[in-house]
């Protein structure tokens, strides 16, 4: 048998335990987008027990951007209640390490960095509610272009905790007049996935200079009969993670998220028996 | 003007801040049910800092007893994210005081108890989703005949964190046949306070020998045409809680909770500025 990676249409036909195991080999350290489709992906932090109450208060203070969806206990690398034989360590495509707030290595495994203090927080992601959308009909542009989703510095104050602050990041979604209703309840469903929209319309509300210049990601155009739909974006934990200027930390590289056994429309983000 | 204490008809017509005044002052040490309607009630967990890591961990693992609406900073009484100016140790009608696991003292105020490692962790509550069954004409035996809604030690076991463990504690409500989906589907927009039911019909199935005894709380009966139907209880998280032996923590007494200014059914328990 030869050796092959396997690409992303053999993978997309796989469940979340075998897509892991082949991310754990090293078979796969790319984007997650489109990946066990139904369950729940999450953004992550990985940050010394010193700051997880802090960070898990700020998390709760400011639930849009930081859902909150799986917390490891301190050193252990298991995450029993997003899944079966999820080891943090491997099962995550990409990961970036941060010392002092400045990213040092972007890496495939942090095995070699794990210690006996840290902590994982999982936070839901955007790739859930998209999903729905889409499942709803629901155009969603970056999607259909291959983009990455723009995202942009708000002007809405976070409400801090501890050495974590700062403003929201936003993402910007055109989504098409009549259906602006339905993207909002279809959203509003998933508040473990940012729920429903902060907003619509005029970015200057949200202190957004210009919709063709996102501050990460890339532009899409909205088209005319569309309106710019806003949500709370997960780049925020990592923003402020960066921001605490934390000894040391983790997070995932974005879109390589980790992917749980947990059905992205549960009822609760905790495996059931 | 004569010094005399309102009455639970006079405090029904106050708003929340109104209400929480009245109790600072020590005009009112009663249950709250009932008072500030369409405001969030809260269950509390009073514990040193040294432990909160743990406790807001099987929270998360444990969302439907534990749903956390709020938490303080280490050592500060104030929780700006639940309401104006609540001040913990004095803004609620009765606080129970444990030490290394057994109630010492019910007090109403706990301003000469207060420490600076203390962080204050507020839990939602069934109010809010008996209020919204009730708002839908569906009836909420417990309240029709004035008692306390009957709980059970279910054999529904919690997923632990740290020294906090155990089984989860269950309330039941009768429904009439025709109105349980309507009861499932109205509970479950309120993740915040227990979320829908855990299930229905036959109480061995929850590992409760006998309806008509409950462990807390007085039986109620279930009328011919209705089922019984089970959600999880606040109760829940003290009895983890006393089990732990914690050297020190502080609930509210039960039904004496802290009333807040976000509206029970605010798309997140955090106060918008």
């Amino acid at each position: 048998m030869l050796n092959t990676k396997p690409d992303h249409a053999t993978l997309a036909k796989l469940s979340a335990a075998e897509v892991r195991a082949a991310i754990r080999r090293g078979d796969w350290d790319r984007h997650t987008a489109g990946l066990a489709a139904g369950k729940l992906q999450c953004n992550l932090a990985i940050l010394p027990e010193a700051h997880a109450l802090d960070f898990l208060r700020f998390c709760q203070r400011n639930p849009k951007p930081c859902p909150v969806v799986g917390v490891s206990d301190t050193g252990d690398p298991i995450l029993p209640t997003l899944g079966r034989d999820i080891d943090i360590r491997s099962d995550v495509p990409r990961y970036r390490v941060f010392r002092d707030g400045e990213m040092t290595e972007e890496v495939t495994d942090i095995a070699d960095l794990w210690r006996d203090d840290l902590v994982t927080v999982a936070l839901g992601c955007s790739f859930t509610f998209e999903n729905a959308l889409m499942r709803a009909g629901i155009p969603v542009r970056h999607v259909e272009l291959d983009r990455t989703v723009p995202m942009f510095n708000s002007d809405i104050e976070l409400v801090p905790a501890g050495p974590f602050h700062g403003k929201m990041v936003v993402t910007m979604r055109p989504i098409p007049e009549d259906s602006v209703e339905d993207a909002w309840r279809i959203s509003a469903r998933f508040p473990q996935a940012h729920g429903a929209p902060l907003g619509r319309g005029d970015p200057a509300g949200f202190g957004i200079a210009d919709l063709d210049a996102p501050d990460y990601g890339e532009a899409v155009p909205v088209h005319p009969g569309e309106v710019p739909v806003y949500w709370a974006c997960g780049v925020t934990p990592q923003n402020v993670l960066r921001a605490a200027r934390l000894p040391f930390c983790i997070t995932h590289a974005p879109g390589h998220m980790l992917i749980a056994d947990v059905a992205e429309d549960a009822a609760t983000t905790v495996l059931q028996p």
